[in-house]
């Protein structure tokens, strides 16, 4: 059996995201479509709208025939620590081709990513605005294209890391369909998952942009999970820690514990909190991460322990994603694993774990410890 | 000029108090009544159920003349050390007299003190159960009274810190009317604290048993501060921060730091983890003050330096207060201050303003930085 990998975030699982499993499959020629998919937390450090179980029996449901968890240390990170995670993982889990979405599939983002070796350095500081941008014009004025699509931008990520680590696997780039990302109104059943959550939230109608499994799990969704009602938990860290502690928290540079300390003390909302620390020299997705990092309580040190240590936590699979997994066990080099177990909890998975319990502001639902992976019969 | 000290709660202004207000002046002959007051946090470590700032208006509209706040890290501590630092700051203050409740005002709590002198290293550990029952037992046997009410245990601590130190202003026991702290039921015009707060959350009426003061800002709680709204902050601090970190916390002893960590994983409201790390050896209010000192992220060190450094924070005066405040501040050795500025709110103040902080949870209103007194014509 040949599979096709996807990086995926479902948030939440869509009719368009149906599309692309069935045209990953298609373009690919794989039998099992994998999806590595980011946890209760998005790349931009907020909570998803369901949680991962919900989002994995939508996606088994629906063309997936294995879901695996993209965990935190590498699910909340700017585009280019994201994508070489996720190609690490599915690396591991032994798939022919990689497939993503991209508003250009057809540049050649092999030359691209060549082009942009002499001056890429500047790539791995993507959170820093300034340093994006004096990119972008770089590449512009190299190779006439303007990477500034957010697809495009994980395309140029995945082929970077596949070339860098010398990945065997082919990487497929498939069109993105209408109603993009940008696009916030609903007007047939594909529909952008920002536009879904958008509607759920305003109070729209989006049931016909979804399959039956996601409606179901919306349905039960009565306080949208966001940052509102997290920061009082960041609110609280940020003023009754001691500013040197803070500084160790992960991408806590140059003085921002100050900052953030100062903005929490003065804000009784995240809205008030966020706008009032913004810069031009970071962007939004940027200090959402740090927020989390910092409720969270990841210092730099532990996180760049656990990047060293990945994992393949198996969400849920029906048969054809159990019978690849027993294809490809004896070839995974990380842990494999179906269930956290007590000992795991505090050590190999201790940062999803915690973010779980974070995440139980939301549900009740324990996240990680003794649960069971989704099984699709 | 010539003043009787109190130290209260307020919690909330009654007409308990303003009897007691009375009798303390009258049974001293002092002018002024000065009161030491615990600000948002009370010495079982729970929020109080108005801020410092209301209680302080209802106390200056009844008879009190000062109002002083007993800083966190002595008005959230077992009996000694409470009536310690308590003593302190009306020491400093120069009061002639202190005035305090007591179930039996009869007893000589004089002769108590000295003849409990032999094992009394076991009340410094009254917060263990275990220690606080053995030393009412030897105190028993040798004396034949019973220091088991709450405000005689008060007493008895007051009388001790007065002894130890050499104050000499006079100590005066004064009768506990009746509807004493236990009794919960509402029957007249007078009612303790607990029976009042009990009947707000239970929506029965106590309006007769308080000035109109405590009535109008009562009538604003909606929902009644309680830790039930503050669990969510402890429960994140003692999930995300490590052990070593949470065993630095001020009265982590023992390993108390694994059992709460353990509980907060598992338990999703405030009733169910209280429960579950209660054991025979540690009474509620101890528990309850260390949720706080968790909560706070106090170290064992961070307040050792603050009990050292003690301050005279003024809430509020009417005129007489002011003129007592004029004779005595020469003779003041400590800081002596209306409204904490900038600098102080890092450094000597900063645990109350951190609990201030905490306390948002409950009210939009800036507990300390640059709050004015309040001042009662």
């Amino acid at each position: 059996m040949r599979a096709v990998g996807m990086v995926v975030e479902f948030n939440p699982f869509h009719n368009g995201h149906t599309y692309y499993v069935h045209q990953a499959k298609a373009q690919t020629g794989a039998e099992v479509a994998v999806a590595v998919m980011s946890g209760n937390f998005t790349q931009r450090g907020e909570p998803t709208i369901v949680d991962k179980w919900a989002r994995t029996r939508a996606a088994l449901a629906n063309g997936v025939d294995l879901v695996v968890e993209l965990p935190i240390f590498y699910a909340c990170q700017p585009a280019h620590r994201f994508a070489a995670g996720a190609l690490r993982l599915l690396n591991e889990l032994g798939v022919s081709a990689v497939a993503f979405g991209a508003e250009h599939p057809q540049w050649n983002f092999a030359d691209l990513v060549r082009a942009a070796t002499s001056f890429d350095t500047a790539a791995l500081k993507q959170y820093n605005a300034t340093y994006a941008t004096q990119f972008n014009e770089q590449l512009a004025q190299q190779t006439g294209v303007s990477l500034k699509d957010p697809n495009d931008i994980l395309a140029f990520a995945y082929t970077k890391a596949a070339l860098a680590n010398h990945y065997q696997f082919n990487l497929q780039a498939i069109q993105r369909v209408a109603n993009d990302y940008h696009d916030q109104v609903i007007t047939g059943t594909i529909a952008s998952a920002s536009a879904i959550r958008q509607a759920l939230l305003t109070g729209h109608s989006y049931e016909q942009t979804v399959p039956a499994e996601s409606r179901d799990s919306l349905a039960q969704v009565s306080q949208p999970p966001s940052w509102d009602a997290l920061y009082p938990l960041l609110r609280n860290q940020l003023i009754q820690a001691p500013v040197d502690q803070l500084h160790q928290t992960y991408q806590m540079a140059e003085g921002l514990e100050y900052r953030l300390k100062d903005f929490a003390e003065r804000s009784l909302d995240f809205d008030h909190f966020i706008h009032g620390i913004k810069t031009k020299r970071y962007t939004y997705a940027h200090l959402l991460r740090l927020c989390l990092y910092t409720t969270l309580q990841i210092s730099e040190a532990e996180l760049a322990n656990q990047v060293d240590h990945p994992y393949l936590h198996i969400l849920g699979f029906n048969r054809l994603g159990q019978a690849y997994l027993h294809q490809v066990k004896k070839q995974v080099t990380i842990p494999m694993f179906t269930k956290v177990g007590q000992g795991m909890k505090d050590h190999l998975c201790r940062l999803d774990y915690r973010a779980g319990k974070l995440y139980q502001t939301f549900t009740s639902v324990e996240q990680d410890l003794k649960h069971a992976p989704v099984i699709q019969r």
